[in-house]
């Protein structure tokens, strides 16, 4: 499994991957699942893959490649606009599920996997979409600034809770940290390390890309600090009014 | 869809449940999902349902009317041990089973249902089971001391964060009342009102049962001020010390 993130805020994206691949508890992998396209001062994209990794890897490779959008073969290096780099990497979903779709339906496999994909292109906005097994895709908004792919409940009651369209990036990293520590925690098929991106509004490049491990210090202190507060905050709830002095 | 929690603690167990049924999210109904079996001063017994209705519902029936156990009817409230009132549950499951799960199939609905069933019987421990839709069952143990089912995942990270098996019941209370929270934000198929029940150990009665609604001072002020503290703790974490003063 996977948990990858991506938030669209008013000063740009903020992307969280985990690295973890598995095919059963017993073969566990690291893999980045996050790529990037980047033509600094002319565009910047990261795209974030979630399911099947041979499926994953195919459309990615059909990616760098060329893949067959309006006539032509193009990559994320060369589409024009966000919208038409959502419409290549559903155009790679496609041609991969042509080739290898009913091959995998015949080993009883499903055809499972999910992009986000994010960034800037120059004289257009920035844009978040997320793009499903079939080739389409939705597209995160003000209203709801935020997309995830894989192993998605754990981490998304803070994300609920505390995020906006005007969250600051730093504030962002924070929470896209607090989510991946919660889905961590409750689920062992997403490992550290982490790849975390950020592309500024109008930056036209990758403004930050890290690769957080377990001895990242900042992230052990957001892990120790998180649990510390959440327990403060659960310990100083007051009892209910109504629970008997003795219930044994 | 549906939450249901189980807490198997020291001083007994808690037990919460949201209400909301739902075929489609145009057609929603209030069901009570919690069913008591309680002779004071010999058994106290609760039952908590998530799945299709008219299968929870078809179970539930069974046990009141008597599911074939061992060669005899019997119900919750006259077999001798917890061990053997699962037993009881996973038989009323196979029995509704074997009379519409071909019906059900033919229609390409699947069998989708599972219990928790947690209690005391006189003379023996404090249980706290998972019932199947295939009628097996695990059961809560000191080192996992919850269960959950249903809509799961949202309300699990604070659980395995801050529960053990000491946790008094009172915090226990709080606990499943933030994990429920977390749940009904993030989900719309889970709805009030909630109902809570402890079972206090050896108290052999139901010790509270409570229907919590959206008017209940207790549960509002829990809400407000773990959603208060949370954000508080995330304010308050440091940003990271390798983040660029600005990104842009």
């Amino acid at each position: 499994m996977t948990y990858c993130v991506g938030l669209h805020l008013r000063d740009g994206l903020v992307l969280l991957t985990d690295t973890r691949t598995n095919a059963g508890v017993d073969h566990i992998s690291t893999f980045g699942k996050m790529h990037v396209a980047e033509v600094p001062g002319e565009r910047a994209l990261a795209l974030l893959s979630a399911g099947n990794l041979a499926i994953t890897q195919a459309v990615v490779a059909r990616l760098q490649e060329g893949a067959w959008l309006d006539g032509a073969a193009r990559t994320l290096l060369d589409v024009d606009t966000m919208f038409h780099a959502a419409q290549l990497v559903g155009a790679a979903v496609r041609e991969v599920f042509s080739r290898d779709g009913q091959a995998l339906a015949n080993q009883g496999v499903g055809f499972d996997c999910s992009f986000l994909l994010g960034g800037q292109i120059a004289g257009g906005p920035v844009r978040l979409y997320l793009v499903y097994s079939a080739g389409n895709f939705i597209e995160a908004t003000e209203d709801t600034p935020f997309l995830q792919i894989g192993e998605v409940k754990y981490g998304k009651p803070m994300l609920d809770r505390a995020l906006s369209f005007d969250t600051p990036l730093s504030d962002g990293v924070k929470l896209v940290l607090v989510s991946m520590d919660s889905t961590l925690r409750s689920n062992l098929t997403v490992g550290m390390p982490i790849d975390l991106a950020l592309i500024g509004r109008d930056a036209l490049r990758v403004t930050l890309r890290r690769r957080i491990t377990e001895e990242d210090d900042y992230f052990r202190m957001i892990r120790e600090r998180w649990a510390a507060g959440l327990r403060e905050v659960y310990l100083q709830l007051p009892p209910p009014d109504w629970m008997p002095g003795r219930t044994g």
